[in-house]
């Protein structure tokens, strides 16, 4: 547990949430403010603040619990289509800072829009990929 | 391989891609329209449609390489945040039928505008946290 962490202190029952599962390694509980009703937050219970320096163990956990959740959606709230997000650093909308799955009901006519791609100039797609290829290896 | 799925063609090398890595699970590309340049997808080279059926195995190997694209993308395109992202179904944005996730590299003032929470009422988070503690256990 990390001091004034509120995902910590929800975990731990300090503060009340609508739980809906848990095990030895992770938390599932509603968010408060739902994209869509059954909008669901899968949590790992050891504290970590980011996709880039979770253990390999949570992710793990958290990844397996997001599949069930989602299938889940589907029968609980009669889903027709699931988004899974983790939005990492504030410039992402990460708003709490320890680790976080959302899994989000969507509905054919939900009226939620989708961000618009861009298009890459001249060599600008191969300049990235090299040095995505550099940091990889 | 799946006839006629574009991303089975282009772990083939059928159709052509700017690739970033590949391993003996998954294949690692920049998406042709990106959100914010950078913008890359990371495929299970196993076919599967979506997160209700892809493999654990698949699943796992793709959100572990999900983390190191995020962490390359902060060196690769000074990203300041990462949304990693995975649609399922056409409801939810799915547009190839092919189990994908987003790695999307974002930064403070690019003005994309995540979606708007909403409020439950009365008993309804609990109705929804009950049906789905139904279909987890």
């Amino acid at each position: 547990m990390t001091e004034n962490c509120i995902f910590c202190k929800i975990i731990k029952g300090q503060i009340p949430c609508t739980k809906v599962y848990e095990d030895a390694d992770v938390f599932v509980f509603l968010d408060i403010n739902p994209i869509n009703k059954g909008h669901t937050l899968v949590v790992p219970k050891h504290h970590s603040e980011n996709l880039y320096t979770i253990p390999e163990k949570d992710l793990l956990a958290c990844v397996k619990t997001c599949k069930k959740v989602a299938i889940a959606l589907k029968e609980a709230v009669k889903a027709e289509g699931v988004n899974i997000g983790m939005n990492n650093d504030g410039a992402a909308g990460q708003a709490v800072f320890h680790s976080h799955f959302h899994v989000i009901p969507r509905f054919s006519h939900d009226g939620l829009k989708h961000w618009p791609g861009k298009k890459y100039e001249g060599k600008e797609a191969e300049e990235i990929a090299q040095k995505l290829k550099g940091s990889l290896l």
